[in-house]
């Protein structure tokens, strides 16, 4: 049986890039088009994409059926991307200035908001579309919610007194969880179920790849916070979680349970001094990784893996459980 | 025939802020709400709402059907007014801290993205929610695009490069009321018209309402700009528009005309200066008060007025058609 291979992933996800701008281009000003085309321009795998598209081709449905499902879910989350790196003051995403950097922090406003209104177009032309809504709608407010949880992570660098005053010092790793299910899973789950609707297939089948796009979805953000830390050239700034002072990475979070005090405390330090330097960043990184702290986020991550690939028992003997289990193993290794 | 008071207006309005707090507290998490609340507890007239309603009740329609449906508008309305506090960096609103002073500029980005997805949920609950959700999205995108405009009317205080090459040095008069057009008075129009679907009521009424909606905008928006220069103790900060480096305000873009050119040169000066202290707008106060520009805008505010009364007559002799004639009276005085 042939595997999925990453470059077949892209080329499905990427399938969603003229919907996207045509989208993009209805209804808005023709000089304002520029600045709402460059983000998805500058590249992005379509990951997320990708997922709706192969679950409607799980679920027995026409890839076709799926372009505006997909597309709608990408344009949630480069939406909440756009707003994601003017909360974090972003400055580099696919290894491209942000569109905040681009354009400045008010047009970038402007050109996220564009998106949302874009997103509900999107959806008017999906089947089931009553449903789609409701879950791309409730996937929003997960993520907005695992957001401002996120916010609570941070150990430093903003001095709003509210932020200040609402601070999580030592959050559980079940907190940690809470907020990566929210920020990053249910995207993943409403991708999946999405796609599996696109299909007009049944509860049984929704539900089921909606459980593996959850914990896939676990799965690759627990990854992505090792990658942020231990990883080179990702097209990102270096340990950006560290300069952001964000104590809501899975690597730092085990990691602060291995270090002896001397090195926690300074690890601690790094992550509340009012700015990181580059320096710093370094150190954190270097900390970490005298710890198993990577090996053991790999370890959560391909559990989480496991377990997402038990729902597709649901699909049975149909080629596209081999295509699914493969996507995830390409999920957890970012090759993305 | 009982005309209609401001104070009963304002009673008609309100009926949607329980409507609004419920939507709020749905999937919303518990230590989100205060926040969430926050910008509707602090004040507002809930104008928008009550010409929804009012144009529910002049279609034939029952108000307790308008409810979801004013509802949802005055969520349109109070996300961009967030929205547009970021990007103005505005302090002060309703006599009140602005949502992004209460809780800074990242928890209030959240908050305005949940505003969003809750416009959802009520429109969910509206009577031709299809038609009322297009309306709804085609004005929100008329908002976005009007305050694009704004932005390109600013004069200075902003450094991004992509801003300050498209800044409009010498906007038409047209150009202001295309950009009013988009910001303020597709609002209206919405409003008026989702008040007439939310009675049912046939395309002819619904056209009606809506110009007449379209123009009080226009007049609203013209007599807010004049009061913003002219105005004392209006629960925004004083001449708002100046120390912004407006040049889109009707008042200023009309002195303009009449300003001697020493003085219109001390008034470009102001506009175009990096910070405006209170001195500075105190004297293009004084400069924009030296010319008839407050009259003429008066005069401009009450021409589109009486444009506006003209499409009541679809109404022919009901009760209404006094009762939105006082309406728009009320939203020019802008005793709200």
């Amino acid at each position: 049986m042939s595997r999925l291979s990453l470059t077949e992933i892209i080329r499905v996800g990427r399938k969603v890039d003229p919907v996207i701008l045509r989208a993009l281009s209805h209804d808005s000003a023709k000089e304002f088009r520029p600045s709402l085309y460059y983000h998805f321009q500058v590249g992005g795998k379509r990951m997320r994409a990708a997922m709706v598209m192969l679950c409607c081709a799980a679920s027995g449905g026409r890839i076709q059926n799926a372009l505006n499902p997909a597309a709608a879910v990408e344009m949630v989350h480069n939406y909440s991307l756009v707003m994601d790196d003017m909360i974090d003051r972003g400055e580099i995403r696919r290894g491209k200035p942000t569109v905040r950097r681009e354009f400045g922090d008010s047009t970038s406003l402007l050109i996220a908001m564009f998106y949302r209104e874009v997103l509900d177009d999107l959806i008017q032309e999906c089947p089931r579309r009553a449903v789609i809504r409701k879950i791309a709608v409730t996937a929003m407010k997960e993520i907005i919610d695992g957001e401002r949880l996120d916010l609570q992570f941070e150990q430093a660098g903003r001095d709003d007194p509210f932020l200040t005053a609402h601070r999580i010092r030592k959050p559980s790793f079940q907190l940690y969880l809470e907020m990566i299910g929210k920020k990053t899973a249910s995207l993943f789950q409403a991708a999946a179920e999405i796609g599996a609707h696109s299909a007009q297939t049944g509860p049984r089948i929704v539900q089921a790849l909606g459980s593996f796009g959850w914990k896939v979805g676990l799965a690759f953000q627990v990854m992505d916070d090792v990658l942020d830390i231990c990883g080179e050239g990702t097209g990102k700034q270096e340990a950006k979680d560290v300069v952001e002072h964000k104590l809501g990475n899975a690597a730092i979070l085990i990691a602060m349970k291995y270090l002896h005090e001397k090195d926690k405390a300074e690890l601690q330090g790094i992550l509340t001094s009012p700015r990181v330097s580059g320096r710093q960043a370094a150190k954190a990184k270097q900390l970490v990784m005298k710890t198993p702290a990577e090996l053991a986020c790999k370890q959560i991550a391909s559990e989480y893996l496991q377990e997402a690939k038990e729902h597709l028992t649901v699909l049975g003997r149909s080629r596209y459980a081999v295509t699914l289990s493969d996507f995830g193993d390409h999920a957890i290794k970012r090759a993305f």
